[in-house]
């Protein structure tokens, strides 16, 4: 069991990492600026749900995270060094994957902690989206998360079905696999057909400037 | 006295979600991203108050603050769910409350905590505007406190009044009262009449790229 | 040896202040709006190493940083207030400075507390980079470190060359002057002659967006 949940975070490391090198190869950087940029988005999530929950930051006793970024974003660097172009959807994918573990792998941690349900919900909706959102606002573009498909919905939805599986006495890596599996495939068909949520728009009036 | 403190403290949280909406609703969000904007414009600023003086970040164990973020975001869909066009002053007076309210209540907590003075009237700013920076990042949209009318001034004018009145003796309510008026009041009028204080300006030089 | 840290560290508050001072005068923001950039500029990286190694936060007890901040800001208002043009160097390199500054500060203060030699170079590279990134996100700006010049190499060179001396037994104020020195050329070098790193590029594909 602590053998599962330890490969699905490392997993989730790498395909932050590799979705923050991505980013990084649209704007020109170093490889110095590709190694930040990976690791913000990598280990931004996490870390704000440690400060908040105020429980040791994780990487700051397991440095094998910050290895596992910086050979990720080198990787990266390597293996599409070759100027070829790189299918946008590579950078949405990696970002669902990652966005589907850490919603429910920061529940999970939070539950273990102590948090109340719906508290561990919400921390495990920042774990998901924070780092995203960090590697977006740098890059000034506007996060994925207010763009109309269904995003911050998967996030919620996996960890709160992890939630009630684990109400429902299942044993934990089942509920793991099945909550962030529900995450990832609905976020994916939301990528894959542009299903998206009806949206709340106010119009712009008059006055506006 | 607790109880005024409640109230107001509870106001604020849904001025902020109502502003974190309304914003949403400019971006077409779904649901589940208005309850995320909404989230982090009522909650940011106290989170990094707390996080910062190192005390249990407030909605943790009172987790009904979560429930008022949610059921303003949704009620705020709800009743402005017919397209009608919203007068932008909407956001801006949901804004100036939060930020007066904040600022001051921010101020009083970090006293409590046994902060210096002026530790205590930069968290309170920090507790007023950094909710709503956060808001206007990730729209992608440059923080009101960057835009030329009294904003900072407000809230540490209110953080400061406060202070001034607790050492002149007051009553905690009647102090509240009063700087949680004053800041406001400061900050209407100056989106009311666009008085702005005379601004610092460096005129781009000629090597500006 | 502690007072030679002292002054270093202040400088550093000193020259961050001045840089968001600066950016400040760009945007025509009132006085208070100029202190509030100045500040987060400033305060805002070590505050971040601070929380996340979950020591209390340097400003909080040591009410002075504050007032540096505070002076640095209206003196530069006062000083720069006829709309004199001012080179857009000078931006670059007070950002410079505090740079190094900070970054090797960072890492020695994350070593003194106990981190790995990693977390710590880490953690100077957040004390150097980060309070100058939320300055530039603040203002809509894409920050300095992810645009081509060696940046996140000169704040790692730095935090990295004063672990390697320390580790060597140079004494600690020699490894201080002599890392900063270093990590200030690389980046000033860079800025000079425009020299940066070959870049990581993925050219946009056919079915970007």
């Amino acid at each position: 069991m602590v053998e599962l949940l330890f490969w699905l975070d490392i997993f989730g490391i790498i395909v932050f990492s590799f979705s923050g090198a991505l980013m990084a190869g649209r704007y020109k950087l170093d490889p110095f600026g590709v190694v930040v940029l990976a690791s913000v988005t990598a280990i931004g999530g996490g870390t704000i749900r440690d400060v908040i929950l105020q429980t040791p930051v994780f990487w700051l006793e397991k440095t094998y995270y910050l290895y596992v970024v910086l050979a990720t974003a080198l990787l990266t660097i390597v293996l599409i060094r070759e100027p070829k172009r790189i299918p946008k959807r590579f950078l949405l994918i990696a970002d669902a994957l990652g966005l589907a573990l850490f919603a429910v792998l920061g529940t999970q941690k939070s539950l273990d902690l102590g948090a109340a349900t719906p508290v561990a919900i919400v921390l495990g909706t920042i774990t998901g989206v924070a780092g995203g959102m960090i590697r977006d606002v740098l890059c000034n573009v506007i996060p994925m998360i207010l763009r109309q498909e269904i995003y911050a919905l998967a996030a919620m939805l996996g960890g709160g079905l992890f939630v009630l599986l684990e109400y429902l006495a299942w044993s934990e890596s089942h509920a793991l696999i099945v909550s962030i599996s529900a995450a990832l495939l609905l976020r994916l068909a939301a990528i894959y057909w542009h299903v998206s949520l009806p949206a709340f728009h106010i119009p712009d009036s008059e006055d506006t400037k």
